[in-house]
Formats: structure tokens, sequence, C-alpha cells
């Protein structure tokens, strides 16, 4: 029922496995509900609780440990055998005298997995200091040690059966921003554009099921678009106004990410300069993201166009993508900014998103590409790389 | 621009800071993007990166911390001044070398802020053991204790203004669950359930906008209905099998939850008497959520009606909603359950959830219901209470 076959799940055991031995980690606690899914196939809208994968350096399947009332939703998503799923009892859900993570360490002691040094992820989201302090507390015999990132350093490099699922995730994130472009007029409340944009993203096409994308969209109209992530909101979109749809396809927890910008009306000279530009610092950055080249060497590419054309960005351009849950589709490891020496390697897939907010709009404009053996990036996402007007 | 008046703002604030004076804390520091929004009307898919707002117990307005990138739209949905606005510069983001609660530490000492008793939520999504480790070090003149859920349990009682966005809401997932229920045919698939289910959630109604809720849809169809939490895939409704549709409407960030149940096909003789004896329980579980009563006396009088029918259900049976963001709309507050001994008030709205969860396939039915000054709660949610049969 997993989503994808045992032997995947073991070579991507193996592959964290040997990452535990290089950390000289016994035990690995996951909490991050996309390494939950990369290592046993778990899916379900239970991360608002407590829940774990713990991994041993020599042990052959890894243990799920979660709230009793998704066992059932573990024994249909996950490939593990039912003597490694455990769940812990009603009481411990929001309670205050007692914690999910002393249950995950005693699931521990009990499998004689509490010895040694335990990585734990510590910056991840879903690991609260009281987790930390918890899970501690209960493993008096370990070392708890931080392996934040360990897993998500694995998934940067993609399968080809993941690289499949972010094609059929790029097919309907094009479809979506179809649907999104095409209903943007004034007077169209921005809430309503979301709602086909979303139509578009869950249903996904016949052959691609659509899932939900571990982020809304952003579709913000008028003086909002100045500001990155706000959704959307009951504005209504006014003529010569700006907007940009920021939203990303997902089939099966993979996602690809794409945005555009809209004018409603001629655009101003400044805006359609900038989206000259910001269209020729985008083709760079593409064209150098080829395996061999450094994280900073696509952002240098970038940076070079833009600032000869006498513009500047503070931000990164991009991060990888693939798997991923609420709030965030970014994987946390790399990024494609100054200093970031991750060398690329095929298979690795990036965001790279180029948003440029002025003090009175804002122009994005991004693609989801795939690192390959040579040559040019595989752009996965297929849409028309310019300034959409409609006047 | 911020969602409410700044008066309402104000009133929060106060009752915050009379909490604070009880739990004697100089200031509190908050991540919840729940309390952020609560406190200053802050709005944006940000959280996914470290953020924070402080509240002193003696100063007028709480500072907002949070990524320079998203300053835009902390002034676009704050009502606060520009000097309380704080924006981390952009190399804090994913750097394994610095970390923005570091700066938010900084922050503090630079206002005066970082002596006496600091209070921290221990406990709540986006407060990583990491964060705790270095908001701690940043400020060795304070104290750092404990304060997770102070501002939810200023949140479980509405203001009237609240209450109204709660009731824009429920007009909202009346609207998505007549969608679902209509589109649910042997054949489709669940992902096309979703869509139109969506479509309904974020467009909203004419007078009201539809906002994303802090929880996406579950309606898992045939086998996979026997789980809690699955929200969809590419699986197709099947004749003869039970479906249920636990979704939420959301206005401008406040929920109303509904949950109802669809059978395809006259429903076997086991679901219909457990539907029936359900429905009982749920009238009076709603007729004992009165003002003055516990909540475990609210589950009590649930139980009591399918004990005596011959069922038990080991979960808790509901929890109070409101404002939300991703992962969670529940206020990880009160829990109707035993031992619970929270006395209802005026204008506390709580989620009643009925999940029954059998082998082959699950029930659920739920409301979203007001505490009302004397007699039994106005429920908000107003959708006709049975099981669906499409035969």
């Amino acid at each position: 029922m997993a989503a994808f076959d045992v032997a995947e799940y073991r070579d991507r055991l193996a592959r964290v496995q040997a990452r535990m031995a290089e950390a000289e980690l016994d035990v690995l606690v996951c909490v991050d509900p996309a390494n939950l899914h990369y290592l046993t196939g778990y899916d379900g809208w239970s991360f608002y609780v407590p829940q774990a994968v713990a991994v041993a350096r020599f042990a052959g399947e890894p243990l799920w440990i979660g709230r009793a009332m998704d066992l059932a939703g573990a024994r249909l998503t996950t490939y593990l055998g039912a003597d490694s799923l455990f769940g812990y009892p009603e009481e411990y859900v929001d309670a205050r005298d007692r914690h999910p993570m002393a249950y995950v360490g005693r699931t521990l002691r009990d499998r004689g997995w509490a010895r040694g040094r335990v990585g734990v992820e510590l910056d991840s989201c879903y690991y609260t200091a009281r987790a930390h302090a918890e899970l501690t507390a209960s493993l008096p015999g370990a070392t708890l040690v931080d392996a934040d990132l360990l897993v998500n350093w694995v998934r940067l490099v993609k399968s080809d059966a993941e690289v499949a699922h972010m094609r059929a995730a790029a097919r309907i994130a094009e479809q979506a921003m179809r649907a999104g472009i095409e209903v943007i007029e004034p007077g169209v409340r921005e809430c309503d554009v979301a709602a086909r944009v979303a139509a578009a993203q869950f249903g996904g096409t016949p052959e691609h099921w659509g899932d939900y994308p571990a982020a809304l969209p952003s579709l913000p109209s008028g003086a909002r678009t100045a500001a990155p992530h706000l959704n959307w909101s009951g504005a209504r979109h006014v003529a010569g106004s700006v907007t940009y749809l920021e939203l990303a396809g997902c089939h099966a927890r993979y996602h690809a990410p794409l945005a555009r910008t809209v004018s409603l009306g001629l655009p101003p000279a400044a805006l359609e300069r900038l989206a000259h530009v910001v269209g020729e610092g985008l083709e760079a950055a593409l064209d150098a993201a080829r395996t061999g080249r450094t994280a900073a060497q696509v952002e240098a590419a970038w940076r070079e166009v833009i600032t000869r054309a006498g513009y500047r960005k503070a931000s990164r351009i991009g991060y990888p993508v693939g798997l991923g849950f609420p709030p965030d589709w970014g994987e946390r490891t790399a990024s494609l900014r100054p200093g970031d020496t991750t060398i690329l390697a095929p298979n690795m897939c990036f965001h790279v998103i180029l948003g440029m907010w002025l003090d009175d709009w804002g122009y994005e404009i991004s693609e989801t590409l795939r690192v390959t053996q040579a040559g040019p990036p595989e752009v996965l996402t297929d849409f028309p790389r310019r300034l959409f007007v409609k006047a």
C-alpha cells in the first residue's frame, strides 16, 4: 500500500544508515513528516500531534511510533510489518502531565535501542523544546546528538521513481497556473482565483491525481503583491495592477513549484524592464545548474546578469524540492546563494525562484529543474517564461 | 489593514498581560502562528521559518520579529507601528552557523526586555529544541520558563467579532459539505471530490470570502475510511462502500469544522444502527454544552448514550476551535473527555467530533458550537444531522 516498492525503501534506509555510520549514530529519531514518509511511506494529516520514525543503524526495519488512533493509517500507508508499529494511548494527547515523546523513549528502551548515540532533528518543525526534554529524560542511557537534516541530505538526490512523481506534479502545476491566469480579471476576488487554482491542483489530471501541496498558493492582488507569502483574501483585482501566482503541483506528496506574474493592463515600463532582466537572469541560472557546479555558482550566474542591469536581490534564488508536508515544500538543505558549496549532482531537483518585491508591486517567476548527467538541466515545469499581460 | 479593530487587539493584549501577571512573567515570546495573528493580526505563509511576537507585561505594543523579507507582509497585516517590526537578514535562513532565535534574543536585549522571567511556548510546533537552546543562550540575564498555551487559554473565550467570523466560516463549511456529498459517486476519484470541496472552501460565499483551513479535508474512500486523518488519493469511490468527509470552512483564519458520512448504496444494518446511536449521543453532548458545566460532563452525556447501546470510544469527542494555522485548527487547551475540569463559559466554541472507526469502515459526524449565556449552545454549523445515503 506504500507509495513506492519495498526495494526503494530498503535503498533509502541503507543510504540513511550509511550517513548514520559517518555520524557515529546508533539510532536516529525522525519527526519531520517528510522524513517519516521517505523512510516508511507514512502519509496522514496527523503531524499536529507528536509522532516519530526511529531507525537503528543495524536493524532491518524502522519503527513507526504515533497516536494509537493513527495506527490504522500507518497500516494502510507504510510498508512496515505490524511488529514495527506502536501507538500511544489517547491520554497522551494534549495532556499537561504526560508527553508522547516519553512513550517514544519507552518504546526504544523496550526494543533495546536506548543506548549509545541517538540522533534527533533538533531544528525540525514538530521537534519541540518539550519533546526534546521528554525524550532526553526517557533515554538516560543514551546520548542525544543533533542529527538535523541527516535524512534531508539523503533526500537531495532523487530516485527515478521520485522524479517520475515530480514530472506528474509539474503537469499539475502547469494546469493550475493556466487556470489561475485565465480567471484573473479586474473585479474578480483573490479567493475566487484560489478556488480555481486549488481545484486544478487537487483534481490533478486524468493520468495523475492531485495531492495537496505543502504550502497553499500565494496570489495577492494590488498593493499586497509588494509582499511575499500572502496567500489570498477577499480583495478584488483591479485594472492597472500587477499580481503574481506562486503555487505548486503535487502528486503523491511530490512537488513541482511554479510562479508567474500577470499585469492587468499594459505594464509600466519599469515592470517590463525588470521582467526582461529577470528573464535573462533566469536563463543564466538554469543554464548554470549542471552537475559539478556549486549551488553558489548557479546564483552567481543570475547575479551577474541583474547586477549589470542595476538590480540586486538580497535573498537566495532557490532550494531543493521534492517530497514535502506542511508547512514547507523546501528541503532545508542547500540554498542557491553565495557561499553554498553544495556540488550539484544528477537527479537533484531545485525550485529556482526569482522574486523581486518593490515598494508597490512584486514580480515573480520560477521553474522547477532536475540536474542531469551532463549539460543543462531538465526543466520539469513547462510554461511560457514571460510576464503575462491581460489588457 | 489588520483583521480586527485596534481596540480588540488592545483588549486581547490586556487579557494576555493579566495572565502574565498571574504567571509572574515579565516577557512572553510566542511562536504559534495563531498566537501571532491573535496578538497582532499577522498573517502570511511564513511560519516555516522562525518568527515570534514578544509581549512585555508593562509595554503597550508587542514586537513582531521575523524574516526581513516578511516585513512587508507584517506592515500590510498587523496593526503595529514600524518601530515594533524587526526583520532578520537573509543569511539567518536555513543556515547551520546562525539561528533566527539568536536575532530574536538580541532584539529583546536591545529593547531592555531581556531580564526577569521570560515565558516561551515550550511545546508549540515551530518552537524547536534548537530554537529554545538559541534563545536561552542569547538571554543570559533572563530565566526562561514554560508558558505554553498561555495565549491559547485566552483565545478560548471568543469576542463577538470572532464569533461573527466563525458564523461566516460555518456558511462556507455547509457549502463545501454540500459540494462534496453531491459529487461523491461510484467511479469518482477521491481527488476530484477534494477539488470540488476546496473550490467551495476557498471561494467562500458572495458575502464571506473563503480562507484556507489549517488542515485540508479528509475524504477517503472504501477501506481507507477505517483510518482517520487520511486526506485523499487517486482511488475511486466504489458502490456499496462508506465514506466520510471531515472539513472546515474558514473565513479570515477563523474555522468552523464539520463532518458527515455518506453510504454509497443501502447502508449495512450495523452502520445504520451505529449512525442512529451516534446521532443520539451527539444530541446529548450538544445539549450538555452549557455555561457552568465541565468539559468532562459534555463527554459523559455522550458516553452514557453509547454505553447503553453497547459501543465505546477511547478518544476525546471535541476540543476548542477558532483561529488556526497549519498544522491544526484545534486550540490544544481543553478536551471534551473524562477528567477535564474546564468550566464552559459563554462564547467558548468547540468542535464536537464523533468518529468511530471500525475494522472495515468508519463513521463520522461533527458540529461546531458556541456556548451561550444560558440554555443549549448555538450550533454554528447548520447541516442535516444524518447518515447520507446515495443509492
